[in-house]
């Protein structure tokens, strides 16, 4: 139950394989060195696993209360909140002119997945928060920024994301939340969410909402949807909480995970009206949205690795420590770990908790950057580099959070379905990560239809070539360790490649069913590809340093590549041939 | 929320699948035809969804309470259990000898499926008891069935099965439960079992435990270990519970799934040692277990099949309600059923359900061929196939009911999540499935190691080469209806041939440690195969047959083939080639 923050892991991959020792080497952070990028997060891997992983539990078993209107977070969370932001940590990426440390966003990645690794309930507060920070710093008004920016970049307020209503969940332009625009330039705001994570608690003095609405005049569909800023108390000039805003959470609910997390329907206008203020302008509140959609959806990511790690650190504990039956070769009862069936899902579960990392953090050097890349053309292409990855980084990482968890489950056997050992919480915890922020189908689509036409097709093909170097890199080693690393990791680089080609003729062809029909299984495609070629890098890159566990490394990606990797061409074919069997459900209904 | 038995479904693959209907024509049940099957079936189904699916809900969240000794069921599941006792379920597949109406394991296992679909804690209960009436018929004194099968049988009595001990869990023989041989002819038992279903409950007058015991001078380990009739209430001569047995349920599992059946702790001669009769030979306990194993091991499978089921109707409903967004081609807001990516994951849903359904089935009617073949040939046949197939109808089927549990609340998107829509619940209580009754990882390997080598491989030499002329039968016909179906369908038999060819030498060469590794993985190809050809020769049969839902099938089996079976090829290699990875495990632990 308990998590050691894997510091070293991490900034290996952050450091070698996603790109940002050479992002520092290049000149993008000036006072940023690897010494720098290690101790940060040997920092906060301390404040993880020593402060907020012990609330996990009371978290799932107390969980947030809802009291008539308030809502009281678990037992520790607001001790482990005030320090946690007091020590700074909510504002390591956000800008300095507010308060922010600056860092980048690779490095509060890999911070991000501690701390889901310690508590995903925990963590969904500064994660929302940050979202709302982002959209206020990329579109807020000078004088929004200055009443509200540096609270909610030090943590003292938090924010929220209001987007769904009962009628409006992955069709966020369904929504009906009414603003009416006031002679004071403020607007009324009418309507309910739901779903609105820490839309009501007791952490801070204050919480601000941003909230989708749609002006009274507003055209209908997607066109017509407005952000607001709307203060639970609105500040008074000199900053304290002022009037109560006409915002109030309804109820928490009931849900299959992270119970620590209240999860709230807001009603907006009970009163008459909540006062709200226009972030961006009228009618282009989903282009603020998409604004910060890479950032949010990478995290959504990194909580999937966050609780593949942890489930995976339960299982390595427990397998060593069970005994039961004897393992090939053994004279007496021998620890699981050394029964092969066990060792298949224990190196399952750190595999593709590796892949999935190195995924995600690859998705946050190109934000970076996409930020602070030396011209137009580097920004550009890192932009479109992390526009890519994305979808794939939120839901190949939450897609394998979930199954990591399970076998989590698996590995402790008949414990595994207890709750108290703690397998059970990550496997109920880790399923919301496939829903929200975009549902992984969402997800899929979002990557076919939208990110591979990027550059006329030019940015996938760069990312896949770029995996065809390290396939060419491990055929050159020609280390007997790899075993058939280079063959299976090259035919399933080769298998993204023709899927990718295929897809794009169909999408430049308008027959946009087909791809739509294959967009699942060419995710899980590109995940599959991208993940095992980051593992083989990975060890190739240890084999060339000291100290960078060289053998594992290479462990890791020849079981990946052998075992994972090999089913890359079935989801081939499933993506190129199987559109028409989708389409028949009518048959099947 | 609701559950509608498919009984038109369930009977045809019963009849035409699983070969219920050649078994029927064979003279095997000699009072048994088609209709009788359909009209048993048909009430099944009425009770399973009148009386019992209604309990789902309360025994999910209210379940099972502990209180100082005694457990109280969930509200409704007593009247529900007493008038499903009394309308004979219990014993349908039952020996007549004792009140048991004889009708085929097969009619019994698609019963099963539904009391499973209709909630998963109420029919844990009559499974353990099926287990413990099937040791005693086979194993008990002559004077031990008079008093207590009867009443095992009409259910007015249940069994439990008390195996599990802290430090014995997949490794049985590691119990230390003791017995000691009293001058009466009775055993003294002392000791703990931990994760006993129905260990103690409030729905009947008493409760009849089979313990697995060690006598104080039995040799160590599995060659050890006998079996004891344990009842609650010590019967007088006359039937009637007499004296309380020194039995105790200690307490009750928090666990993650299934809160209506209650998993408890036992303790057994707390005040010096609970009475227990022998069931069988000394020494020879795990031979009695063995007998049931089969059943109870299927009955595990068609869980996994009714929570497949059961979240697949779910899952339908709510796409066919809930409107999200506009299908390819869309005026306004669709019902999401038509989105490409949610008709994958609906037809997923199906069509794994079914293939799990088909295969259990089969195990049925080869248990029951195994009782009624028309020779001792025919007999050791089915007998060697039900082995064959035992394993795959557990794992492979509860892997499915996991997993398409878990589709199903992708499905709901994030109302998935929420407790009160219901999905969550079969996502909990599914997942138990994989672990009981033996670990799915212990069902690979008993395929892999125990399995594949009867009859020197002959068993499923036999079994492939019936796959292999569905194969042929898709081809001949030669319907573009069925696309794909034929070569993907042929590669993966083909797959399974050669990986079942690999293993067999592997294990004649004493090498078992590479089979070891692939099991899982095999196990998964198995099943993949097995059950593609399950839903083509359904396909093909509806074709022939009037009323046979021709282009449902015909659009699952293809789906199938195209987006299921393509995988087979991948796990082919990893069974044949990556077993060095899986021993590299230290590197990477």
């Amino acid at each position: 139950m308990t998590y050691r923050a894997p510091v070293d892991d991490i900034v290996f991959t952050l450091l070698h394989n996603a790109g940002l020792q050479t992002a520092i080497d290049s000149g993008q952070f000036p006072d940023m060195d690897a010494e720098t990028v290690a101790a940060v997060l040997e920092e906060a891997g301390k404040f993880a696993a020593d402060v907020i992983a012990p609330l996990n539990v009371a978290g799932d078993r107390i969980g947030a209360k809802f009291d008539g209107g308030t809502v009281k977070t678990a037992p520790g969370f607001k001790d482990a909140y005030t320090s946690w932001a007091a020590a700074g940590w909510n504002g390591i990426a956000a800008t300095p002119d507010f308060g922010g440390q600056g860092l980048p966003i690779a490095v509060n990645a890999a911070c991000i997945e501690m701390w889901n690794s310690a508590s995903m309930a925990f963590s969904l507060n500064p994660l929302l928060t940050g979202g709302a920070i982002e959209a206020l710093t990329a579109h807020g008004a000078p004088e929004l920024k200055d009443l509200y920016l540096a609270k909610m970049i030090s943590g003292e307020w938090t924010g929220t994301m209001q987007l769904t209503e009962p009628q409006a969940g992955s069709d966020v332009g369904a929504l009906r939340t009414r603003a009416e625009r006031q002679p004071d330039g403020t607007y009324r705001i009418t309507g309910q969410k739901i779903f609105i994570t820490y839309g009501e608690h007791d952490l801070t003095d204050n919480i601000i909402h941003f909230v989708l609405a749609r002006l009274t005049d507003a055209p209908p569909g997607n066109r017509g949807v407005s952000l607001f800023l709307v203060p639970k108390f609105i500040p008074n000039a000199d900053g304290t909480p002022g009037k109560r805003n006409d915002v109030r959470c309804h109820s928490i609910e009931h849900k299959l995970g992270v119970h620590g997390s209240p999860t709230c329907t807001m009603v907006l206008g009970d009163e008459g009206g909540a006062t709200g203020w226009l972030i961006g302008e009228e009618n282009r509140g989903l282009n603020c949205m998409f604004t910060m959609m890479n950032n949010a959806r990478l995290a959504v990511g990194l909580q999937g690795v966050g609780i593949a790690e942890r489930a995976t650190q339960g299982a390595f504990a427990y397998a060593r420590d069970r005994k039961q039956g004897r393992a090939p070769g053994a004279k007496e009862s021998s620890p699981i770990i050394d029964h092969p069936d066990v060792r298949r899902m224990l190196l399952t579960m750190r595999a593709m908790t590796r892949a999935a990392r190195a995924i995600c953090y690859q998705t946050a050097v190109s934000l970076d950057g996409a930020h602070h890349g030396k011209d137009d053309a580097a920004r550009k292409a890192a932009n479109e580099r992390a526009s890519l990855l994305t979808p794939v980084a939120k839901a190949f990482a939450t897609d394998i959070g979930t199954e990591v968890a399970s076998l989590g489950v698996q590995v402790h056997g008949g414990m595994g379905f207890i709750e108290e050992t703690g397998a059970a919480q990550h496997y109920r915890d880790a399923r919301i990560n496939q829903i929200y922020e975009g549902t992984n189908g969402i997800q899929s689509i979002d990557l076919v239809t939208r990110k591979l036409p990027l550059s006329g097709g030019e940015t996938v093909r760069g990312y896949i070539a770029e995996l065809r170097a390290v396939v060419a890199k491990v055929k050159e080693i020609n280390d007997p360790a790899f075993g058939a690393t280079a063959t299976r990791l090259g035919d399933a680089v080769e298998s993204l490649s023709r899927a990718t080609e295929w897809l794009l003729k169909e999408l430049g062809s308008g027959a946009g069913e087909a791809a739509l029909a294959g967009a699942t299984p060419y995710l899980r495609l590109f995940g599959t590809a991208a993940g095992g070629c980051a593992l083989a890098d990975e060890a190739l890159t240890a084999l060339r340093l000291e100290g960078g566990d060289a053998s594992g490394r290479v462990t890791l990606a020849r079981f990946f590549a052998e075992n994972v990797a090999v089913l890359a061409g079935g989801l081939e074919t499933t993506v190129t041939e199987a559109a028409d069997s989708v389409a028949q459900l009518h048959d099947a209904a």
